[in-house]
């Protein structure tokens, strides 16, 4: 989920980031006349995330350019794959075909490497999720592209829930309090969630009435114990250590969530490449 | 290399996404005139990059914080290492630290792993240089940390230089008639690279009088005796496969420039942790 | 509440607006260096609401102008209270003091007409809301005025929860249907909503695990059976044809929240003036 | 009279506002081709103005919507007059819907409350015109919809005239002094008006060559006084404490314009609705 | 007369366009920290216009600066006078000089060049104006230099101001009609001015009751006629063919106002350069 | 060479800065349905510049006018030619044809300007280059139009090559210390050029592998003898004093370059007239 009329405003600012003044090879080398048809093509197995966006960065630069997308965002690939296919001016997608792979070569790997996790934990009811570890510039699409993995997105931003952590309860004087004190003025479609790291904790938080717990860098044991005792009554989220082989005992303690920023922070740029096409 | 000036107004789109309407925590858990002293640490062994701009972050949102920067720009610290201390207004800092934590992170990931490529090649003539291939909207920031890191730009921007490549070629004729062209119209300061893949090209290309020759995906052995048959006239670029474990023998062919994006496309953000101060 | 950094950029368009090229009159008028004092009054009783924007209206186009705040957000004050001054170079006071006036106007206005609604209900559990129907550009600052004058706000904008209506029903064949495809795909801390306007609704909507209820234009009895039947499970909202003279009826059926864009759309500006000061 | 192209800028601060990360509703429950028809329609008797702005903010969001505008600015339309037809991407229509009823039913809200008091002096030579109290960031859509509604502007920002006050006349000595300095350097095309609260003062502003005279709270046997004075040498306008129940008096002193604010502070926003097409 | 704070947007525009990326020479060339003090001479005889704008050059980019001006906007210096100074830290200094110098030799370019024809017709009571002619992004700077060389605005854009033309008159029927249709909608503060060319069309605007009349490229005589008709009821323009070497004898037909745009469209830069201090 | 995208940001703020609220004049006078034809056509002999600007602007305003353009940048066309033919909505026309003849008058002087110094030169190797006192705001369009009268751009902006001045060679100790540090950190497609005023620095610079060195008011004969020395090695660059009736002396001296502002800090906006089509 990403607002395509937002993004065109991010399209212009990576464009004029790149072109600058000009792009001096394309006004120099190529005729403002000629044309060509190129595509991209999935270089390893990926899945995809950001189709709709590489495609959008060649028409918000030249409306007269024609493109087809041929997958779909969620979409696993094969090595091969043709993703989409531009053609028309040349001097137009030569000058914006490097932003356009960019955001498709970081997006898709943010994908492909959520769906490592994903798969890593599909036989139980835990969801992978995010955190608010993106990318300057980039949250929703990064967030999107979690999605795209399989993943869940936790918060779009700070307008977007509220998080107690301990300090917050330090200030307020019990989770009680605080929870109170968020409950009071926090819009009504909003929920608010509470880190703890001690049962105690969890149960008071449990009847002040919060939406959701998070458990930080719980130990497994302790975390089962939690699950056990919140029986389903609030959602709960486990967060610190997620790896790709620590994962999978997290998620069988059955919390609702598990919560990681290496998706995102990690994940290497995937190869795609733009062939001419023949 | 980046400009503090233009790097404002990128701050400013960042704080925009993560605060969107407001930072409901923040506003409803710290009372306005509450205070705080936070320091950043490194959490694992880092190359420095960004480190002002973490500290702008702050300032840009709320000029009254007092920041303070303990460490330089490519620098290598240990993990322990205390980076920056920020105190003030408790709610403006919790509203920015993940902006700035981010930044920070994502920007000394890259010239970490930059220093790695750049310490293997350390005993030859070779110069580690970046791509074109960063992340939309970071150009500078990611280009700057690449100089953190030891290595060397490219070019800046498609206004930054000219790439002749083989379309490029083709259209023209010939690698002279490409060379001469670009020659009669591209500013005075601005230097022509093409691209060969054969030995021929390279003769070909160095009497057109071109200033940079990259060779692209060319093996080791060719490479070498292209570097002898230059022999200094023009600066050498390797470009295509480079990883940790080829870099060292392309190095050595000696060639004056190898370049790659993984340092940049495939970092992982490092571990920096921000802790209240004591 | 509301974002000081991003409310400084739409200043910056309220100034724009009504300066255009320049203040004639000022620059003609007034000497440059010339200095003066001024300070606004309410010319009648009202509930404050935005007195910081103001206040930043002036700082905002001349930073080196003293304001002093007399009073706070949330305050009913009485006519003739004395609520800001501001001293220094009369030209830009003068250039300034009608964008100044006009959102404080605006705002106090709402928190005025608010407050009226919240006090007709205070015996009662429910809490006023507002809607999405703010001030094209004003969204964050009407709906941090409604909160001024005792009212919480709804939603923030379209990225801060989920309604579902009758055709998304229709669509996806039923409530629970509806409110199941929510789920899957919402941010883990934003709520679900759903209107119902049937009792049957209620109950598959409160089975399918939905956050709150919204009764649209349901008869006072029918609501006072359904809050009955809920039983606190899940927030209750009622929506349509609020008025001063009907909000206790439906405050008494015992629902969370009533919601009305009266607050907002219908309200008048207060009489606020700045008079020289003495 | 209001300017199409910047108008969309507006448009497009209002839809980012009101979307922020993406419209969860939409998106979750809405698949990406879904097509829809709706309509809007007046839900009392009101005066048009801002239809074409309702039209452009599907338009600017979503160029392959559909609409068709059915009614013009100015027109008096009865209940149940349908005003606008939109059709197209149900997404589309359903993100935008909330911007484009929020600025009609502003704009009027302000034709119909003008034409209340237009109606009510359509028997004299007296034109009602408007002030720069008008809503921080709507100032010239609120302008036109005073001119919907029957009235005139007065004057459209500060660069748009001279008004000389008593602080002014103080600081120069005399309204002569005053008036002379203005006429030195205002633009060509630029009135000059002076506020007067007594006739020796309208006297010697008419002797220096003013543009307009305001009379500022003047009694109605004054200013009839006053009018007779000047005899149509130059325009004169009434201003303060203009009501509907007052009007009528001041009107018939032969005043050429009155000028109120109340038309666009104290407008309610009228009830228009979005349905769906049958 | 132009707006300190629109200007500064301008500002913030032209350093980004010439710094782009980065200011590569000063970031290389010069430490951080260093220092330095420089001087702004005028290097020939020039009218002052837009000191204050190239001292805000430097503050904008760089608040740390200390900028001295030691001239003001209209005054007329000899050759070698010193105009500003500015010292600080030497990166910021150098990286903005030349936006800051190119700025003011092209404002006091203006203003030099509209002395010339003030100076021509200071015996006469006619006024040198200019016109919409402006550098485009440069319209209130450019109109401001003007006044700084003794000339008067026009109008500042296309909302300050009607212009009756030919064609205008053809499609309403008659002047008088034209007039009548501009009277009935135009702000109050706005004057109307005709474009007329033979004695009848002037007779029957200033009946109509026009604000201004415009001679285009009416001759001398007939000019001259016209004035004496009109006998100082409305004021006189004069266009067309305005030169050093003709404006004396237009200006001797008692026209009010003689417009060119030759003082903004064809003034050179004056020759101002920037000096280290000693 | 300039970037139509980026051009057309530069459109947005140009109309925006003429019409301000509204074109008073357009919405008074013309029907919204009334149509037009317009053309322009040179007043004068010029050399073209900027046409494809100027009919973005009126595209760029109102994206459903006809524009036809006649001439191509660079030509050299006759008194009364007809550049450019417009037709559609007179209320779009007549809102922006005064803003793009503003752009096609400036930019077409400083060509046909241009071409004056280059015509002069014709005969020698040498090439005419400009510099970086362009109108702020206006770069790459008055570079552009440099190009278009038969000369060369210097450097883009500040982050387009290094230029080693007095200053920076005494802060660095000797010219091949300044070279060596600008070598060591500029990106690798960016050359170094260094001013010399003596043929010992010339010496210096050239076996510190310098790109470029300018002689900065350096004598013809000190220049003939420098350029003999330097015997193609690098390019040289003459500044200083360059007049039409100096340029060819230094010309024959052998330089590749000679540089002068003169064609665009002094060339006066040609005459260049829309006439409405019959």
């Amino acid at each position: 989920m990403y607002d395509t009329f937002t993004t065109d405003r991010l399209i212009d600012l990576w464009l004029t980031e790149d072109i600058g003044a000009c792009d001096l090879t394309a006004q120099v080398m190529i005729e403002p006349h000629e044309t060509g048809a190129f595509q991209m093509n999935a270089r390893e197995p990926i899945v995809i995330a950001g189709i709709d966006v590489a495609a959008r960065v060649f028409l918000r630069y030249d409306p007269t350019l024609s493109v087809e997308v041929l997958v779909r965002d969620g979409e696993r690939v094969e090595k091969g794959t043709r993703l989409l296919e531009v053609s028309g001016k040349a001097r137009s997608i030569l000058t914006t075909e490097r932003t356009s792979l960019n955001i498709l070569q970081r997006m898709c790997g943010i994908a492909t490497e959520t769906a490592r996790y994903v798969d890593a934990i599909s036989a139980t009811r835990a969801r992978l999720i995010d955190t608010r570890k993106t990318t300057p510039g980039l949250r929703m699409l990064e967030k999107h592209a979690v999605t795209c993995g399989g993943g869940l997105n936790h918060r779009l931003g700070l307008d977007n829930g509220v998080m107690i952590k301990d300090n917050h309860i330090a200030v307020c004087g019990s989770i009680a309090k605080a929870i109170e004190r968020a409950r009071r003025s926090t819009p009504v479609l909003t929920k608010i969630e509470v880190e703890c790291d001690r049962l105690e904790q969890v149960e008071e938080a449990l009847s002040a009435g919060v939406d959701v717990i998070m458990f930080d860098n719980m130990s497994v044991p302790d975390m089962a114990e939690a699950v056990k005792f919140v029986a389903g009554r609030v959602k709960l989220e486990a967060s610190g250590g997620i790896r790709l082989d620590t994962i999978v005992a997290i998620a069988r303690t059955g919390v609702d969530y598990i919560s990681t920023s290496k998706t995102h922070q990690s994940a290497a740029a995937v190869d795609i490449g733009l062939d001419e096409a023949v």
